[in-house]
C-alpha cells in the first residue's frame, strides 16, 4: 500500500477519482442572482410542494442526488455510498432523503463546510478502491436555518450588515473511479479553528482563520503555486470574511488575491438582493461548486480549482452558554489536467 | 487498484488496518453497572468540573481521546484524522474537543450508530493509504439529550418501559495501518429504513429493522457462519429491540441468538439500575465496545467480533411535523486471526 501523505496535512489521490457529474437545486431568490443560469431547477415555490420548510429542504437535497445520478446515465441502485448532511438538527433533510434514495449513508456535519467534507471523502474512499460510485451533496434552506438559529421568521427581524443570507439549495456530486469529467488531486482536511469571535452575526471574520489555516496547509505541504488556479473559491466567507483571508495569506507569504473568490459573493448581487455580506450555508458552495465551476471545469474553461467550503461550528446552546465559534474549512483540489 | 467490494453492501479490507487502543469514560451511574471495571476512568461527578453538561460531554470525549492516543504510545500531533460526532445539535461536545485536540476533523452525526460509523471511515481511509494514524469516537450524556430531545430534567419526567437510559459515556478508538492489536477485516454501511414507528420512547423497535437489515446484508455478501463470531453487539437495541431483531433474522434464515448481546443490555443491571429497556445513546456502545469488548479482543479472549451500532435519525421538529423515524446501522467486523 502507497501512503498518500504529503506534507503535514495534505493527501494526493492516486486514482484519479472522478467528479462525473453534478446538480443542482436552488430557491426563488437564488434564481434571480448571477448564476441562475447555471442551476438545473430554480424552484418557484421555496415549500417545494411540502408541508413543511424541512421537508422542502429533504426534498431539494434528494432532488439534486438524483439528478446528478441520472446526468451520469447511472440508477441509484448503481451508488455505493451516500455522504450528506445540513445545518438542521439531526440532519433530518439529508437523513430523509437518504431513507427515499436508499444508498447507505453516510451522514456527516460541517456546518458550512459540508460540501468540501463530503467530497473529501468521497475521494478518498473512492480512490481507496472502496466505491465504484459515491455521492455526496448538502443542502440549506433560508427559512429553516434562520428559524432554528436566529428568531421566527414571522418576527421580521432585521440583520446587522456584517451578516450573511442562508441560501435556500441544494448540490450535489458524483464521484467515481474512471470515466469522463474533472479529477480530485488533492484533499487537505481542517483543523478546528478559534479566534474568540462570539457573534453569530459575524460568521465571515469567525470562519476566515480556519479557511487560512486550510488554505496555508495545502501551499506549505505542496508548493504550488496560487496563480496556477484558475480560481480558488471560499465558501462562505462573504465580503468581510474574504478580505481577511486574502489579507491573511498574503502576511503569512501566500498571494493568492489574482484567483480568489468566495461563493457567497458568486450567489447573489448584494446590494441589489439585500443580502449584506453575502450568501451563506451548506447550500451555497454547494450550488456554486454544482451549479457555475462544474460546468466551467467540464466544458475545460477551468482547469484547476481549489473548493475550501468553510463551516462554523457554534450551536444555539453554546451561543447562550456563551462559548466563541469553533471553525472547520476543508479543501479539495480538482484539476482537468493529466 | 483492487476493488474491494464484495457483494452488494460489504468492502473488505486489504491492509489490515489495526485497532492500537481504545478508551472509554462513564459516569457515576454506568460506573455501577455491570462492566465498571472495565472502563479507564468512572467520573464521580457528571458535570466533570464544567458550567455546563454539554460542556461536561465535550470534555469527556475529549479525553477519551487523549487517552486512547496516549496509550498507544502516541502524540495527539501524530495523528491525522478525528471522527466524532454525538447527540447534541451542531456536534458541540465533538467540535468543542476538535478544538482543543487540534486535530484535522471529520464531523459526522448517525445518532447512536455514531460508534462504527466512525469506525467504518477510519477503516477504510486507513486501509486507503491515507492515514497513519485516525481516531474515532463519540460521547453521550443523559442529562444533555434528556433536556434536548424530551424534557427538562427538572420536570421530574416518568418514562414509558419500553424507553431507554441515555448513557453518559465518551468512547474512542485509535486506528493505524499496522502494529499490535486487532484488525477490521469487513464494513457494511447501513441504509436508512424506516418501518414506520413514530414513538421516540421505543426506538428500540424503530431501530431493530435497520439492524437487521445491515446483519442480513453482510451475510449475504459474505455467506459468513454466525457461530465463528465470538460475539455480535448491536448497540443500542434494547430489550425489546433486541428480541425482534433475533427473531425477525431467523424468519430470514440467519441466526444469531448463540452469540448476539446488546450494548444496551451490557451496559447496566436493566432492573436493579431502573433502566427500563436498557442502555442507550451513542455513548452506550462507544463505551461497551471501547471498555468491554476491546479489551476481550486485546486478550484474545475474543477473537472475532461484529458491532453493530444502531441509530434513530428523528429530531425533535421531525416528531413535532408528525414524522416517523428513519433508522440506520452500520456494522464492523474486527478480528484476530490471520
Amino acid at each position: 500500500m502507497k501512503n498518500k501523505r504529503i506534507g503535514q496535512r495534505t493527501v494526493k489521490m492516486q486514482n484519479k477519482p472522478t467528479i462525473i457529474s453534478a446538480a443542482s437545486v436552488v430557491g426563488p431568490k437564488e434564481g434571480e442572482g448571477p448564476l441562475k443560469d447555471y442551476f438545473d431547477l430554480v424552484l418557484t415555490d421555496d415549500l417545494y410542494g411540502e408541508k413543511s420548510w424541512e421537508l422542502a429542504e429533504s426534498k431539494m437535497v434528494e432532488t439534486a442526488m438524483e439528478k446528478a445520478v441520472k446526468k451520469a446515465g447511472k440508477k441509484l441502485t448503481d451508488v455505493n455510498y451516500m455522504f450528506g448532511g445540513d445545518l438542521i438538527n439531526q440532519l433530518l433533510p439529508a437523513s430523509f432523503a437518504a431513507r427515499e434514495l436508499s444508498i447507505p449513508f453516510f451522514g456527516i456535519y460541517g456546518a458550512c463546510s459540508t460540501m468540501a467534507e463530503g467530497m473529501c471523502l468521497s475521494a478518498m474512499i473512492v480512490d481507496g478502491g472502496f466505491a465504484d460510485l459515491s455521492l455526496s451533496g448538502t443542502s440549506s434552506h433560508y427559512c429553516t436555518a434562520e428559524r432554528q438559529f436566529r428568531f421566527p421568521l414571522e418576527l421580521g427581524n432585521q440583520k446587522p450588515m456584517t451578516s450573511q443570507w442562508t441560501v435556500t439549495g441544494a448540490g450535489s456530486v458524483l464521484i467515481a473511479p474512471n470515466g469522463d469529467g474533472p479529477k480530485i488531486k488533492y484533499v487537505t482536511v481542517g483543523k478546528v479553528i478559534d479566534k474568540g469571535i462570539d457573534d453569530g452575526n459575524n460568521m465571515g471574520a469567525a470562519m476566515a482563520p480556519a479557511a487560512i489555516d486550510t488554505i496555508y496547509s495545502y501551499f506549505n505541504d505542496t508548493n504550488d503555486d496560487p496563480n496556477s488556479f484558475d480560481i480558488i473559491a471560499t465558501g462562505d466567507l462573504g465580503k468581510l470574511g474574504k478580505q481577511i483571508t486574502e489579507d491573511l495569506l498574503k502576511d503569512r507569504g501566500i498571494d493568492i488575491s489574482k484567483v480568489y473568490t468566495d461563493c457567497g459573493l458568486e450567489m447573489f448581487n448584494l446590494e441589489e438582493q439585500d443580502v449584506h455580506c453575502g450568501g451563506s450555508g451548506c447550500g451555497c458552495s454547494a450550488t456554486v461548486f454544482a451549479g457555475y465551476i462544474y460546468d466551467k471545469l467540464a466544458k475545460k474553461e477551468f482547469n484547476k480549482v481549489m473548493l475550501v467550503s468553510t463551516g462554523a461550528l457554534l450551536s444555539p446552546t453554546s451561543t447562550l452558554q456563551k462559548q466563541t465559534i469553533p471553525c472547520v474549512a476543508h479543501a479539495v483540489v480538482i484539476v482537468n489536467e493529466e
